[in-house]
């Protein structure tokens, strides 16, 4: 193989595949990017066997054929040259020549093309549209609630469910639920996936985001294929089936809550300092009557007291939070005001706009109400 | 002790003294820092017993008196309030209220203000004057070649020559020297005294950098002292003899050669990628009559050739270098050019501008020269 281009462009196409290359494997293949050049086309390809992108260089093709090229060298190297055109050639002993104006670098961790693993195919059959921006903000404000303890493996992905035109994207660990609904345009088959939570973390630092830029997504009954630019990312599917979230999401709840978002972050945020994970300390909220949110924290480093104003409906109420849960909420969603939705101090809190767009629910942490 | 202050002025106290407060002991009371109000004027202090930093809060002081406070929450309460204005009170029982609009925290880890350790008193007749973009940039420029290694403590600090008129940093690891020198304005006493570094990189955080700013230092037997803005830091001096360097900054060069510093440090940053350090594999470098340098490396991982334009005067030379000498010597430069000088290849390559405001001398790595 031999091709001309840009730095730039190599960095970029480098930039995406580096995701679907294994850092800590025994088959050193893994570790490798393969160059694979056409008549009319030059793809790098990264297969972590879980996790597999291929993507589109742009370039002049002087010579095809293929080379398996280690990534971590190969991409310091290219990152650290000036920006200008570079030549990339494999020898006939499997080795890549790269030129770029006065340097020279004959890389020797190099293996034949042909021993990559192929990316597997993927039928077209099943399949949705949706924005950039839509699926990288869909990811971002779900991913958080997956778990990363593998004694389930279920929890560590994400469900992603086609029914009716609607996307719904979930996640949960046991301690709370976050879901997504999303309103499809344009046909789409019904389906039920989960997705492994590495994967959407990969993706979404791949996407561009714009919310004219569009991704096709694929799915068999193992795999899920991510389509947009010039890039397809493949991912094996979880095995299972995923939990029945229906009965959590809907509590008869006796009280809303209205609050300003930002100001709800500061006060957690400040709260979260006395409060470590392993105390298993609760922040403790009273909603009460005069339309003020009171919040108390107790702990051997300090007791803090904090009051907001909040809009509220219904009876007062004394429960008690990890921050992190509520704060985890609070960062992704975009609504200047919240609306909390609650029963009394052990049933789950539910944050849901009026679409249900979003829906998250966080279980309440014990507290002896007497002692507030 | 009852005082109010701007949350801005409180966090800018806070970074600056922060730097001297332990975060590895057994004693409690070094974790702490002092809020000290006198009847006008409102101190923070800590002291880790190394180095001790004092500064003066802008504030309202409403009440005298003294309370040590655990800095590590103390910081991250105060990082997370609101602009605004903040009451800081201690309670007779030797806790900190702090309120600040609708948020009352009692901070219980605290201690009372008489077990603090007051920072050594400096006798303040040997002194110089420079100003902190200068001692900053000293600092910055001679601090990498200090050791880390605890095996020969006067390594892990750099001298303060002061002579007739005239500072001279130096720094040493036994592979390299760097060495800064300073005329002084104003009368200066002769002194010779061993900083330790970590007292110099905290001292090069908190100064401002400016021109105008000009650092009052103190020189005694045991302790130096800095003074700047309305901060203080004293710090303890190492003990014993410093090396004598004079010999090793002499060489009769019979080569040398001019080479613009941004393309030098490129080429050498590429070529550290192919060098692990437990490899002890040099770059190897040869500079000819074409005034061309020719670098060049072989490793494992890959054979690297590249060309630099130069300015030589003198013989022929191969010498092999650990890049990252040089380039930590290149990164701190600001010479567009710089000049090294070179006898051989076993004897140390000088860098240094033409009144030496600053030399550098590295030791090269043997290579067997005919092999290149």
């Amino acid at each position: 193989m031999k091709i001309k281009c840009k730095r730039s462009n190599l960095m970029k196409s480098l930039n995406i595949v580096s995701k679907a290359v294994s850092t800590k494997t025994t088959m050193p293949i893994l570790e490798c990017i393969l160059i694979d050049v056409y008549a009319d086309c030059i793809k790098l390809v990264a297969n972590d066997l879980e996790l597999g992108i291929e993507t589109t260089l742009e370039g002049d093709v002087l010579e095809i054929g293929k080379i398996a090229v280690e990534a971590k060298e190969f991409n310091e190297y290219i990152k650290r040259l000036p920006d200008s055109e570079i030549l990339l050639e494999s020898t006939p002993d499997t080795k890549l020549r790269i030129k770029c104006e006065r340097s020279d670098l004959e890389l020797l961790a190099c293996k034949p093309g042909d021993e990559f693993t192929d990316l597997p195919v993927v039928e077209k059959s099943k399949s949705i549209t949706v924005s950039q921006f839509t699926l990288k903000q869909v990811i971002n404000q779900t991913i958080f609630s997956i778990s990363d303890n593998e004694n389930n493996k279920l929890m560590t992905g994400e469900l992603f469910e086609v029914k009716d035109g609607k996307l719904t994207v979930v996640s949960l660990d046991g301690h709370r639920i976050s879901m997504r609904n999303i309103e499809l345009s344009g046909n789409a088959d019904n389906v039920k996936v989960v997705v492994p939570g590495k994967t959407l973390n990969d993706i979404s630092r791949i996407l561009s985001g714009g919310i004219d830029d569009m991704v096709n997504i694929y799915f068999t009954d193992r795999n899920i294929l991510f389509e947009f630019d010039k890039t397809m990312v493949v991912s094996r599917l979880l095995e299972g089936e995923y939990f029945k979230i229906i009965q959590m999401l809907s509590i008869d709840h006796k009280i809303s809550v209205k609050v300003n978002n930002k100001d709800f972050l500061s006060t957690l945020d400040r709260a979260s300092i006395f409060i470590r994970e392993s105390d298993k300390k609760p922040i403790v909220i009273s909603i009460k009557d005069d339309n003020n949110m009171y919040f108390k924290v107790n702990s051997q480093v300090g007791n803090m007291n904090e009051t907001l104003d909040v809009d509220k409906k219904g009876d007062d109420i004394i429960i008690g939070f990890n921050p992190r849960f509520l704060m985890d909420v609070l960062k992704v969603v975009d609504d200047e005001e919240i609306c909390m939705y609650m029963r009394d101090a052990k049933s789950p809190c539910i944050i849901k706009d009026e679409d249900e767009s979003y829906v998250y629910v966080i279980l309440p942490v014990n507290i002896n109400a007497s002692a507030y």
